[in-house]
């Protein structure tokens, strides 16, 4: 074993402060969970002052270390480490859950030291294993990837997707480390302090177990030196006290997620000897930039003149990013002939990522590259997101900027059924905090909206359709925008009708105009852009047609452009200009069948609109 | 090993006649997946022939064993099941993936042998899970529960949540079956044929691994009868090949998910010996009926007069149903003293089911008990349910009755802070086939509609507040229904300004109207029912009020009660009926604060509600 970096009495002094700090923080707060900061103190303690590499003054030295904590709710103990490093005020740690405070609940980036939000258990590993799998394979980066989970989690299957990948990655820059602390929010945890059975699991999933007493200051030290030097992924199983260091806390059931009151704090103070708060001396990372990449050129498009699958126009964009630009980085949940995200492999196949299907560890993957400024796409069935969507929602209070692609939406898929048919994603993506989504009709419209991605914040999603559709756009396609749209039929100011529609249904809208046009004028809306929608163009629509408004969709009625259309006008003040509606959306289950008949049967096929477009203008 | 009941020729038959039908009825519909069918086409003809105890002439038999295919995409493999036991004709059998056949792409319930709906990977072998565990601890059913695993799907957290829970709860009643066929859609599996890398996997996770050539027919029919009379949950670990049968399609890639052209089947038929179809003789099962359950009473509701929280009124109400009625199931996600699940314990703690953190299998575990007649409620946080979007999804094509609650709702939280909050939960649950979603204000009203629960078929979702709320309703409580409202302030035709709120702001909203009511008229109706949404009373509130409407929600404003009013005002036809519209909702990523606090800065509160509804009054 490693010699100690640091005296056994200086890591003790530093776990005396963090139980300290995480007691006085959480009961200044009157809320939190110090019982569960007590536990990890100790590992805490010795990773920061021995073994840590981090640069405190620069938060984005990309030579950092980088140490997630899993299990959020030991905030407290996060906390009380920045403070430790000094880059907190004892003042600051004082305001821990109040509101205006950059220390809420659970950690979020609000802190520069904070990768990524926690508090949903069991992502913090996978989305640290991401961190690796960049670190890795795209940047070649010296640094480790510690993250600290509880034992409660690891009931969690994404933590098992984390460590296969970790595994089957062979990321020996990566660590978990497990407080087995044995009590879980109200009572013993499945397998409580049977520190075999978890060692058997990580093992069996491709790490490294080191299990250990993990208040054995000797023995955490020289887990931390052997997990670094690793040649493969490594799982610290801490045997821990609940409560760890405060005699009525230790082991006891009834205390998770308590604050203690002054009286209680006072008497768990004295015991811990309530050391004044000081920073402690840490370790900086060796100097270390990555490779300069090369400039990002503007890349080169193909224009499409032939019918093509948006889901295939995703699959050339990314391969025409990949060529262009070094840091995009592409994952895919085992259907990348599918949604065609193989397709990048053809310019930057050490930049793709195969992540099985495990759709969680290929969100956290997602989130964990950006964590590491790489520009991730990731792509499953939209039905598959579904799958991961604790992950996204979590991805938005990261602050993440990630790129999602669903593809084979909607009842077009055919043949394949319902379980394949994404019905909800619009629903479920419109629903995260500043997300954006698309749904492109043509392929030259999508391969615009994936080229707008790269440069978008945040959730960004892209709904692509399994069938071959017409190319309807050859010009202005450098017009396309987020919150734009665009009239592919009438436009005049005597539209007698206006059907709002987006991808599939755009080319039934048009059919449906096609035929009308003899005895109707119909303006055709293609709201490329569901979420920011084009409320503009949508109040022009209105105001052109006398308010005769049909929106047609591939997805439930609810949540989806049917929602986005009249919150907008609602919003827009001109709800009460709406003088008739019309929503065609999926409204029954549906089966199998051809794509056209599945359109037809689910009332959203052009001879639907027709009908639909006839009663509004009648 | 025992003597097998039937000779491996009869095997060796049914076999052949399953690749045969299974490249036929592919053959026929021109998509499919023959060659994941035909892997597994001599594990599947041991199962029925010699170990399936199955009344084929009625799928309702009690006693019946179940057999679940986790690779729902082996569909074809699963009707040639059908054909040879005689349920369904090879006239039916050639319908397959037809628009109006029963034989969908992928297998749902519509058929009367297939328990629920597969198709999204991982989740067959959880829900038999749960089958099992039902079968077990509430049944005490004879019958064995079977699931076939494909080994892509071996890659997804949620099979090794099913066999965590599956070895903690010891169901000797479950055998899971692995077709290790070393090929995934786009190319070989992540683990291949390491066989031994699985076993240690099921081993750690608590389960028998029982390693096999899973084309050896002896060798299948020893493990069958080997895992049926194992002490503990089991999992055949089957090495087989794909395309088994057919030289040209064997252990090939470019083959998934393809079906063969007509020349193809032909070659591939000649090889396999194009038996005629014919039905095989089965073994049926032992006769069993549960016992006779206790005829179920009036559940016993508390009537409340102080403040309460709806998520303990919640619990009672369970507590309630569980004294009224023997065939009430509670799952909880490990978080029962948070979302008071844990007070159904009190009246029957054998039917109260711990799931640990792992919102997966807890939604799988309901769905599988309610296959066995059972009325699941399951709860965790709103937030978590998020985790187990796909699985409810899902639920809804399988047209499961399950139940689900969600506590913890919105930013009326407090410090916990943005990840424990809900705040895309209404809109998640809107978007699912038929659900229905519930959301009371107090807790008098939470009870009346839990009991609503219990009769409500599909997928039934109630969303409770964290924080104590004062009493609004202690008369008419049997006047609470789905699809129903209450007007709690005002009423009258003159009302200057309608405010829809529900849950948590229904109380801004009775704040705000009270403030104003010397000055205006204010009429708050509580729309408890988001889904289906009393689109009569928001069309009563319209005209009483020349069209002043205010929502309130905690919540996004994507999805949520928002967009349930504006839509459901749009299909009754009065959209340009609602003259001024503002909506309340959270707008910005909240933090951690007091629940007052937060409900004030996400501008829901009261005082925010009466500036909204002076500006739409003015």
């Amino acid at each position: 074993m490693a010699t100690p970096r640091v005296e056994n009495d200086q890591y003790a002094a530093l776990a005396r402060q963090l139980r300290a700090d995480s007691i006085r923080c959480s009961t200044a707060a009157g809320s939190g969970h110090p019982t569960s900061s007590l536990s990890a103190a100790d590992l805490m303690a010795v990773l920061l002052l021995g073994h840590l590499r981090y640069d405190w003054a620069k938060a984005r030295n990309p030579a950092n270390d980088h140490l997630i904590f899993s299990k959020g709710h030991a905030s407290p103990l996060a906390y009380a480490l920045f403070r430790a490093a000094g880059v907190i005020t004892d003042q600051e740690l004082m305001t821990f859950r109040k509101l205006g405070s950059r220390l809420e609940g659970h950690p979020t980036p609000i802190l520069p030291w904070v990768d990524v939000a926690t508090g949903s258990l069991g992502q913090g590993l996978p989305i640290a294993v991401g961190v690796a799998l960049g670190a890795k394979r795209v940047l070649a980066a010296p640094f480790h990837v510690w993250t600290l989970t509880g034992d409660s989690e690891l009931a969690e299957g994404s933590i098992w997707e984390g460590l296969d990948h970790a595994g089957h990655e062979r990321l020996a820059n990566f660590t978990a480390i497990f407080d087995v602390n044995r009590l879980g929010q109200r009572g013993p945890t499945e397998l409580e302090w049977n520190v075999d059975a978890y060692a058997a699991r990580v093992r069996a999933f491709g790490c490294e177990p080191i299990v250990i007493d993990g208040h054995d200051l000797g023995a955490i030290d020289a887990a931390f030196a052997r997990a670094r030097r690793a040649d493969g992924p490594t799982a610290i199983i801490a045997r821990t006290i609940k409560g760890k260091g405060v005699s009525f806390l230790e082991n006891k059931e009834g205390w998770h997620g308590k604050a203690l009151d002054a009286e209680q704090a006072k008497r768990a103070l004295a015991e811990i000897g309530d050391p004044p708060s000081r920073t402690f001396p840490t370790l900086a990372p060796d100097p270390w930039r990555p490779t300069e990449r090369t400039a990002p050129r503007r890349p080169e498009w193909k224009t499409y003149r032939e019918p093509l699958a948006t889901r295939k126009a995703y699959g050339e964009a990314l391969a025409a990013l990949g060529a262009a630009r070094a840091d995009v980085v592409v994952l895919d949940g085992e259907v990348s002939n599918s949604t065609h995200a193989e397709d990048f492999k053809q310019t930057a196949a050490d930049r793709f990522f195969e992540m099985y299907i495990a759709e969680q560890m290929m969100v956290a993957g997602a989130v964990g590259m950006q964590v590491v400024g790489l520009v991730p796409f990731a792509s499953t069935f939209a039905a598959f997101l579904t799958r991961a969507y604790d992950f996204i929602r979590m991805a938005a209070i990261s602050r993440a900027n990630i790129r999602l692609c669903g593809s084979h939406a909607g009842v077009s898929i055919g043949e394949d059924g319902p379980s394949q048919m994404a019905l909800e994603d619009l629903a479920m993506m419109r629903a995260v905090h500043g997300s954006t989504v698309l749904y492109p009709c043509d392929a030259n419209q999508t391969a615009r909206l994936v080229g707008l991605m790269v440069e978008q914040g945040g959730i960004s999603y892209l709904r692509t359709t399994r069938e071959k559709t017409p190319i309807l756009y050859t010009d202005d396609l450098d017009g396309f925008r987020i919150g734009g749209s665009r009239v592919v039929r009438g436009g005049q100011v005597d539209d007698a009708v206006a059907v709002v529609a987006a991808g599939i249904t755009v080319h039934e809208a048009i059919a449906a105009a096609d035929q009308l046009k003899q005895t109707m004028k119909i303006r055709v809306l293609d709201a490329y852009s569901v979420k920011p929608i084009d409320t503009a163009a949508l109040v022009d629509a209105v105001r052109a047609t006398g308010g005769r408004l049909c929106v047609v969709e591939d997805h439930w009625p609810e949540g989806g452009l049917g929602d986005a259309v009249l919150a907008a006008l609602a919003e827009a003040g001109v709800a009460r200009k709406v003088t008739r509606f019309t929503h065609l959306a999926v409204r029954d289950m549906p089966a199998s069948g051809k794509p056209a008949e599945l359109l037809d049967a689910a009332k959203i096929s052009a001879r639907h609109i027709v009908d639909a477009v006839r009663n509004l203008g009648g």
